[in-house]
Formats: structure tokens, sequence, C-alpha cells
């Protein structure tokens, strides 16, 4: 089969594969019909991890199940599924509470595994034309037949259940304000979760003049930190006080106007922009391992946090990879219900084969690119 | 001053009585801008309690404090305010545990106080020019300061907290979907708080045209009882499983459709509607005395109640008064974020001259007189 | 294999059957080293199901892994397991928000499974040599090797969960009040529950003396319905106001203190025993359709439940079959600290063999006979 | 009357100040039966804070009420009363959702006020002979009267509920697994929670042989930091996966074995002894300024924290001061019904008079004088 495969940093390309099987009689196989390209992606075709030559990228997968393994029970071949990015067992102590981003089954020793990336187990990814997925019957989400609000879906399997967990993490509840930091896909997933569950007002922070109009699209109130302190616009307009809840969806490599990196900014403005008792929600990726850091610290994971302040104010900062499967059947009947379309995000529709065109303009940031799905089943 | 008062059965009267005073430091006394006419006032005006004659009606309300105690340290004269209808202490065990309206300080023996109501404790209604709130600085939600929004903020007095209060004893859930029996403005405050709190689908079941139209106008999906099982039609509508959670918002005079008076049918229909494991919010008033009731085990509160096929389901029911207290800042962010107009449920505004009409007419439930808001302050 | 099989109301027998064998790749198969008979076996011995002869009891059971199937991962044969007595897949909605009591795939179109029970699905019981465990990986508890505390981990399939569901339901927090109506084996499971859980009082209702014994040997306040109102018992000894919280563990079969049957009196006194907004939690069995009921309401699962009074109160009630798998683990850890010894309750150890003389003798309710555990390893 | 006054670094004395008396008509005052002398007075003492020369020190009271204001409606005089070390309005955002500890009016512009301490607003400290109460019918906690459990409710004023407060922090649950870092009166006081909550084993990390000793007393598992790495020793006692939860009960003081102080030691340490998805408490201070801080961001409240480790490990973390009055009524009833002794941390009683060389002792940490507690009634 056709899939992106990686060749070294900054290369990726669309090669002929060996097709995945049927390994275990829990796997299913997987046509892909939608997978996006997604931030995270870049990490490894920046060079910035050790992803081995050969690696087959793509976590943010959909298709229609072709075949299925002896011992699966309630999927059947012509579903039309989602897979979360976590590739998860569904009876690990981890799973069985709901937190299936940390599967102890999938990648031991580690915990946590997931399609197409370094370091998250043998899975391969799903930006080709067929997937194994493990553990079927626990890990695909069964949604309606056809090919209606394929755009929608495709945002299920990580994006939008990333952008929603944050405000879990964040514990917003209706009429609270919150502020949310990055509009890139997953920090606009986060807004739009909070603005699906009653927010009173949801502030969105970022630099660049499109992700704040979408922002601002969705009806979350813009920030655009260039042009002022964040904490202060946020401040003045939550009556001096900030506001109730925050969202990090930055992470280590987060900047300051100048475009300098300062890795801990977003925290300590987030612990800055939240009132006392507040709540952050960090989904942002922070990593204990980050061999190109400035210094030995922050190549330790280590980072200057404003502990003192956080303390002082009795915050409380949930973290961590979003667990796709806790949220995903909600938001898939959102979204059949018409009152949700995640969709907005997506600024591009391609076929498998432009991938390393897509790859390579949205490592510049051209506009356009900024949330690719590719099509492996269109010609190119 | 002038007042709202209860002569005798289907009889009020707008008449002169005294003024209300400072009684204790903690308390303010509040100009009454606006004040409305709740269906549960019906309960007294129809002679169905033991109403003396003389009660001044009204726990609606909202207006300007005039006078502070020497006691008050918060609310301030001049203040713009919303009082809600629950008369509260702030400190006794079920007050700090945030459950007021079963304060066991404003009316012993008994738990829970409120403005204008037989049985409720010493307190003079707002259907008035003023009302004296007790334990001010806790009872007083204080508005910005202005006009605006006046009749949305007049629902924060008991029907918007109310219906909000029955989807979190319903435990929703954005992405679920809920059921609300009954689309009187308590029902219809319901589906609209499932609405803002991200339900998938509101299902609102009535027979009255005209509350049917409000239900969907807001997004909700009408369930007309009178033209069929509304059981089965939420069922089908729902996979065949029912749906997530559901909504009392009728009470012990529940009728069938047709007319015939079945204490708790809404319930057992709420039990087959709702799916294994699902949550019943119950708000529709249930009486432990009821004298007029069609037998002896109805009126000491004992219904046939199918408690069977309720735990079968494995189902939960919370109940009760709302505590209105608990939501009110919430919902007035979202009224004045502009995200919520609680107001599309009132028919009517008039002068408090007019009340004793307007009791008329409601009770007749005429049409236009569903939820009237009384203007003290305005000449008839 | 042998095996306890139903013959006829009040006769069982200890028979050769079929040995079971794996029949999906996620099957294991279990040897059998403890199986305790529950007062629900009762149910069918008495004849008042509709339980098939042929049919082998037997919910409470746990062994060691004698074979296991090609989709099995975590489960190892040698492996010693606890097997809870819902029969879940553990991806279905249900079993995914952990109500493994209504899993929608192992008793279509029913929700929840059960080994050896009528009604519960086509799995053959544990009161012999063998069992067949789906969805092995899902399904079994694996305790640490050897044979400590084995009547302890004999009471975790079935009754210690379902004591520590209950309040559960009830929502008990530490240094909180609750009263348990019924000491029989759930009920004082529910009682040291809630010793475990940090409550200041736990009062236990029943009449028979060596039950209202156990109750205070572990701490729990002795409540004898038959020397008084339980529910002013229980209001004096708590201030006059009654509970915070309280469990139902006797359900349907209710009787008051002359021994005549009626079926609300436990849902009742529960209402009347709690304080307002308390919460109560119901594991004793009510049925929708009782064959065997006084009148035609009971038989289709209609009470007259007070629920004028309970609407009044604000409380909130919780039911449901117990989803054994939310609890065990961690009262797997109690027992291997040393921190919970439910195995107080335990009567008598027997061989297989003596089941039948064992199940006349529990129905007889003979002193001694309350809580059995049969060894099917042991020779008679 | 006479009250502990501070003269200056390292020296208190008794003397004679001026009686309190009611300055608001929701005030008391209460004559102090018992008074302790907390760990962070000491910070006061040692000088390392601006506290003004004649401060009375003394947040931890409890006593008889002698006067009531005109506008306190539950408390009475002769009532015998804890009162909580944060001085709360219970009208306020923050004291409305239980946040009582960050309250907005009693110390304006910064949340949360004490008694006897440097800023946290005007309140003079109870190690004295009257304490005069604000906002009494809210900050009172009524005990029973007379003198029983005299010195276990003397720990319901701050180190019980504080203790308690770091478990709801970690968000402990029966059964599972916790450690506690830091073996002073807090710490054991949450690690006395964690047993009372059911906890399966609790470890107590410290190096000081009668504080491990203390722990080793109430059940808990002693960890001496000093025999070697507190992680491995706890990851060893739990199947290599460390805790479930965790507690941070030392703060920016923490030292390593050698004696050197490192501020993020004790945070950086929970992260690795606790499993991924697990959460920390963390009731040890961290301040926002620290004048005698090593560097400068420290003196900012900025520290190296492994933030990267934290968020892959997915874990979440709580902090603040502890609202005492969210868990004393509990926690008083756990006293009274002889479920709770937490008078086993109390060292020394001693007259009013011994304060002086009681801190003097104390402040050299002579063994014995861990937890003293003042009788300003009892004569010298």
């Amino acid at each position: 089969m056709k899939a992106v495969v990686y060749r070294d940093a900054h290369s990726v390309a669309v090669e002929d594969v060996d097709d995945p099987r049927i390994e275990a009689p829990t796997d299913v196989l997987v046509r892909i019909t939608t997978t996006a390209i997604c931030g995270s992606d870049l990490h490894m075709y920046e060079g910035r991890t050790v992803a081995d030559t050969g690696i087959v990228f793509g976590h943010e997968n959909m298709g229609i199940v072709e075949e299925v393994g002896s011992g699966v029970t309630r999927v059947r071949a012509g579903d039309r599924v989602s897979l979360p990015f976590n590739v998860a067992c569904g009876f690990c102590r981890n799973c069985l509470s709901g937190k299936t981003a940390f599967c102890l089954t999938t990648n031991p020793p580690y915990a946590g595994a997931a399609y197409g990336y370094v370091g998250m187990g043998p899975y391969t990814g799903g930006q080709a034309e067929y997937l194994r997925v493990p553990f079927a019957d626990f890990n695909c989400l069964v949604l309606p037949p056809g090919d209606e609000h394929e755009n929608d879906f495709a945002m299920l399997a990580d994006i939008f259940p990333t952008g929603y967990h944050a405000t879990v993490l964040a514990d917003l509840n209706p009429g609270e304000t919150i502020a949310v930091f990055g509009a890139g896909p997953v920090g606009l997933m986060a807004a739009y979760s909070a603005m699906i569950k009653g927010a009173s007002k949801v502030f969105v922070v970022d630099k660049v003049p499109h992700r704040l109009q979408l922002a601002e699209q969705i009806g979350a109130i813009p920030i655009d930190f260039s042009a002022g302190d964040p904490v202060e616009q946020i401040t003045d307009q939550t009556d001096g006080v900030g506001v109730d809840k925050g969202v990090d969806a930055v992470g280590y490599q987060a900047t300051v106007s100048s475009g300098e990196e300062q890795p801990a900014v977003v925290l300590d403005q987030l612990v800055d922009a939240v009132r006392h008792t507040g709540r952050l929600g960090v989904v942002g990726l922070y990593l204990p391992q980050d061999p190109g850091a400035p210094d030995e610290n922050a190549a330790n994971g280590r980072l200057l946090f404003n502990i003192g302040r956080f303390f002082e104010k009795g915050q409380k900062m949930g973290t961590g990879q979003a667990d796709a499967k806790a949220y995903n059947a909600q938001l898939r009947d959102l979204i059949v219900a018409g009152r949700a379309t995640p969709s907005f995000v997506v600024s591009k529709e391609l076929p498998l084969d432009e991938a390393p065109d897509a790859y390579e303009r949205f490592d510049r940031r051209e506009e356009g690119y900024s949330k690719v799905v590719l099509r492996p089943g269109k010609a190119a």
C-alpha cells in the first residue's frame, strides 16, 4: 500500500510499504478514508526526535473496517470508524479509569501508545491506505454510515478530544470565564469546547492574525499578545480579578512577542491571568528530555516556574496527553446532532500523494496549511 | 406601600400595607423594580393551601437597595440586586453545603424559607413596592447598574436557577441527550439550561401548542404527548435506547392526554424514557400532604411508583426545591455576556395595579399570561 | 466435572455436567478454588423464578486460571483470580462508564449478565469445578499467588463490592453518619465499607440477634427494629435530625416487626431516618415483575412510596446492582494490606458435595449457614 | 489582658495588651481556653517576615463565647467553639464555593485572612486571654459543652483540617496508596487523615526518628530519607509503579539528607514517587516572595521544577492554604464519635506565661516541643 514515510529531517515521501495484516484475534484492519496531519508530526518531520527512517506517520485516522479478527465481537466489516490516537487495551488499570493515554499494555514499559509516532510503540501510522487497529472492540468509535461530516469526524481522533480535555483538566463549568493560550488547532478546539460547555467568556491568546480571526468567528474574544501584555488585557476584561480557568495549548516552545523562546512563559502568564482558586489545564507539550533545549535544566525537563505565586493563589493544575476515548462518543453525538462542526479548523483537503508538499508548507507555517486532511483513497 | 394581598380563594387585591423596615442589623430594604408571578403562586391563589388572608405574595424579586442595616458589609444602598426566592442564612449546615433551599435558620423547625409563601416563614412577599431582605450580604446577588437585561435578570430569582437545578440533579453532561417533561416556564428553563450546557438533543414533552413552539424556538425537539405515547416518540429518536437523562418539571398534578390526573405518570414515563444507568432530576412539586388528593395514600404523599423498573434500570433520582443561590451568579454572567436571554419566556409586563387581573387570567391559562412580570414603580 | 445443579423448587444436586471449554479467543477457563452461596441464589432455589432444571448455580467465584484463549493478553495460566459476578465486555457504552452491571454486550437485548443466574445470560455458574470466563482480560481480577486471604478474596466477587457500592450510591463521606437497613451479608458489607471510609456513626437495622452482634463487632451501632421504631431510635442518636446517608440492603421482601411483608417499608423508613438533602443507596432488590406479589401493582413493580416526603426533604436515591469491577481492585488492596478482612461474615466452609445440605439449611435460616463458602477442590 | 507579643527576631513576651471588644454587630468575643503554637509562627518568630513589634500571635484557637454582637443569630454566649485559622466572611465568591482560605472580604485587596499573622489582615491573635471573632455565625464551629477532647478539638483550628485538605487536594480514595513528605504536625495529620479515609498504604517520609515513630504508631509506613532515596524505597514497596497519590507537607524549605536546602526537591521527588495519572496535594508553603532565598529566581517564587516529567506522567497538582471550615465539622464529629484522636501530636501543655520559653525550645527543635498547646486560663 501507499503510505507517508519519514526519510530524514525535513523529508517525507509517499512510498509503497507492506500492507498491514491482522496480527491478533482482537485486531481489525481499516481502510483509511481521511487522515490529518498534526502539529506534533512536525516534531518528527523537523528531525528533532529520534524517529527512524521508514516510520509511517499519522495518528489522526478514520475509515472503513475491512477485516476483523476472530476475537472481535462488536465491530463489523463495513463499519465507519474513528480511531483515537491513543492505542489502548481497555483492561489495564489506567484504561479502566478512563486514562487511555497512559495505557500500560500497549507500549511497555512505558505508559501510553499511539499510531505512527516515535517512542509510542510499534504501531504503523495511518497516513496510508490501510491501518491495523489493535484491541479493536475497545478502540473503534463507530460512526454513522455514509460520508456526511467526514471532516468533522476526522477531528475526533485527536484535536477535538484534546481541546475538550483541556477544558476538563481546567474543570470549566457553565457561566465561567476561561483563557486559552495558543490558537493553533488544539487551542481553537479548546476554545470551541469551552463555548459548547457554556462558558460566559472565552479569551484566546495568540499573535497570528488568521488564528485570532478563527477564534473570533466561533464567539471567543481574541487577545493579541504582540499588541500588549496578555495578562493585563484579560484582567481588564474580567473586573480586574482574572479568568476562572485557563488552558495552556502552547507548551515548552512558548515564545514572547519578540519571538524569543521562554519555555515557562505561558505557564507563568496563566498563573497570573487566572484568579485565586482557579484551575489550569495543560495540554501543550512539556518534555522530560529535550536535547535541543538552551540549558541543561531545560534539557532535563526542569523549568523555572513561579510555583510561589501558583501556591499563593491556591490554584490547581492538570496535565497530560488527552484520553481521546474519554470524550469522542459525546463529541460525535454533538456533530451528528448538528451542534458541533469542528471542521472549521480544516484549512485544506488533499490526496495522499500531496503529503510531502503539505508537510513542507505546513512546516513553513504557510497560510492554508494549518490543518491539512489527506484522502488516501483519492487519486492525486 | 402598595402590595398584592391575598383576600380569599381566587381573589387578590392591591392594597396599602405597612412599609417593611430594617429589623436586624443584617437586613436590607429593597425597592422592587420587577417581580414575577409564579405558577406556585396559583396554588395559594386557588385556595388549595392554608394561606391566611392578608399575606403578601411574591418570591421572584429584584430591585434597588434603599437602606442597609448596621451589620451589612458588602451590599450598598443603590446596588441593583436579585433576590433568590429561598431566604437563607449562609451559616447553617445546609447553607454551608450550598443547599440554601433547606436553610435550617430562617424557618425553624422546618428546613427552607421563602418570601410571600404559606408555610415558608414570616417573610413578606415582593409583589409590592418594597421588600425586607434578611442576611442581606448572603442573599443579595449584585447586578450591573442600570436597567439593561431587566427581564432576563428577573428570571434569576427562581425559574432560571430552578430549570438549571433540574439539569444538575439529572447530572447532564455535554453531548448527552435529555428529556424534559413539562414545558411551563420551569420546564422551558430546564430545556434552555440543557442547551447552554451542550446537550446534543433536548426533548420537551407537553401538549400545549404555544409551549411546544417556544421549546422548538430554543432548539429543543418538541414531543406532543397528546399525539402519541411520549416514551415511544423519544425512544424512536434515540436509537431505541432512550435518553441519557430526564427532568420532571410537572409534579404531582400530572395528567394523561385525556386530562385525567395520574400523580406518578410523569415519573413512570421518565423511568421508561431514560436509559439504564440514567438519572432523573425532579423539580416538579410532590407534597407529603395533599388534602385534595383522590385517595388517602396520595393525601399522605404516597404514590404508586414503578420502583421495580427504576431499580432494574439502575437509575438515580435527585429531587427538591432549587437552591437558587447555587447557580444565580453563573447565570447572571451568561446574561451579561449575551450568552443567555431567559426573558424569552416572559409573556407580559404589567404595572403592579394590574396584578389582580393578571392572576385571574393566568389562573384561566389565558394565552399571553403564562409568565407575567410586574413593575411596582410604574403607574397603572 | 461436578457442579451444583438446580433440580426443582427446594432441590439442588451435585451432578456431573460437561466440562466448560474455551469458546471464544478472549475466554479463559478457571479451576474454582472457592465459590460462595448468595442470598439471591435462594430466589431460584425456592422456585420463585423461572429457572430451568439443569442450570448450574454460582456467581461468587474465584480460582486458578487453567487455560487461556488465543486473544487473551494479560491473564496467564496459573494466575489466581477473582471473577466479578457481572459478566461484562469492557467496551460497550455502559462498561466504558464503569457500569459493568449493565453491560449491553453479554446478554442482549437486556442490560447486564451474570454467571449461573436465570435471565442473566448463558453463563454457567461457578459452584462447580471449572468456569468459563468470557472477555477474560477485562473480567479477571488478578490476586497475589498462594492461598492467603482465600475467604477474604472470595467476598470480592459480589458482596464486598455490593456493600461498598451501596455507600457509593449513598455518597458517603468521611465523618458522616449512615444507617444501613438489613444486616445480612450485603448489609454487613455496606456497614463495614462505611467504617473503612471513615463514617463517624454507622447504624445497622435488623432484628436477628446474631446479625446485630456482627454489626456491633465491626464498630457499628445495632438498631433492633423489633424493640421499637428504628427511625426513632436513629433520630434519638443523631440530635433529632437523622443520619446524613442511608442504605437499603433489604429490598422488596421487607417486613415489619410482626413479620408482615410491606414492600416499601424500608424505603419509607429510610426517607424518614435520613435528614434533608441526604442520599439513599438502594442495593436491596426491587423487581419490575414479581409474580408472587400480594397485588397487581406490586406484581408489576409499582409500590406505594412516600415520594411526597422524599421530595420535600430534597433527597437523592441511587439504585441498582453493583458494578463489582468498579471497586474490586481497591478492596483487594485493602485486604492485601491487612486493612480489611471481610471474611468475618463467612459462617461455614464446606466441600462442594455438601452444597445441597447447605442450601436446605440456609433456606431455613439455620444459624451458621448465613454465608457458606464451598471448596470444589476439597474431597467431601 | 495577657497576650503573647512579638518583640523582635527570636523574642516574644507575655504582656498586657488592650482587651478586644465587639467592633461590628456580627462579632463575638471568645475567652480562649486552648491555643496552639504553629510551625508557621516560627517564620515570624525567627524574623524572616516583616512582622511588626507588638503583634499578638496565635491562629490555632478555641474557647468559650463571652459576648455576642447584636447581629449574631446562631452563636450564643457560653458556647464552646473552635475558630478556623482563616478569617472569612461567608458571602464572597470564594467563601461561597468553600474556599474560605481565599476570602475576598476580610483582607482586601488580598485573598485570605488569619488571626495573628503578618500580612493576613488586622486580626489580633489568640495566644491571649480573649479573641475577637468577626462574622461569628459563619466562623464559629460549636463544640459539645464541657472540657472533654480539649486537645483533640484544639487541632481543629488548623493542622487537622490542613492535613485533611492535603488528602483532598490529592484526591485520595479508599484503597489507594499515598506518600506524605514531611512528618511534622501537618504531615502527620495528612497521614492520619489518609488512614481515616481508608488508604491501603500510607508512606511518611522524614528523617527525624521520633516523627517517624509517630507515623508508625498511627499505622503508616515510615520512610527515612537519610537512609536511602525515598523514591526508591516507596517504589520498591508499590510493585515498582509508585503510589497513587502524594502530599507535600514540607514546602520551600526542603532539604536533602545532607541538610542542604533544595526548594523544589520534595516536589520533584513526589512527581517521581507518584505513578502516572496520580495527583499531588501541596500544603507545604511556597512563597511568591522570599527575601532570604539563595538566588533571585527563588526570591521571586520561581523554582526549577521538573514540569517535563510531571506532564509526561499526566499528573495533577492542587495547592494552597487549607479552607479549615470546609472540613472541621466532619472532623469534629469523628472526634466526638471516638473515631479520631488527633491530639496524639500534642507534645506539651503549658500555661500562657511559658510561651516565650516554649517558642525558644520549639525554634531549637527541642524534643517535646514539636506541638505545644497553651492554656491562657491556667496560672503559670
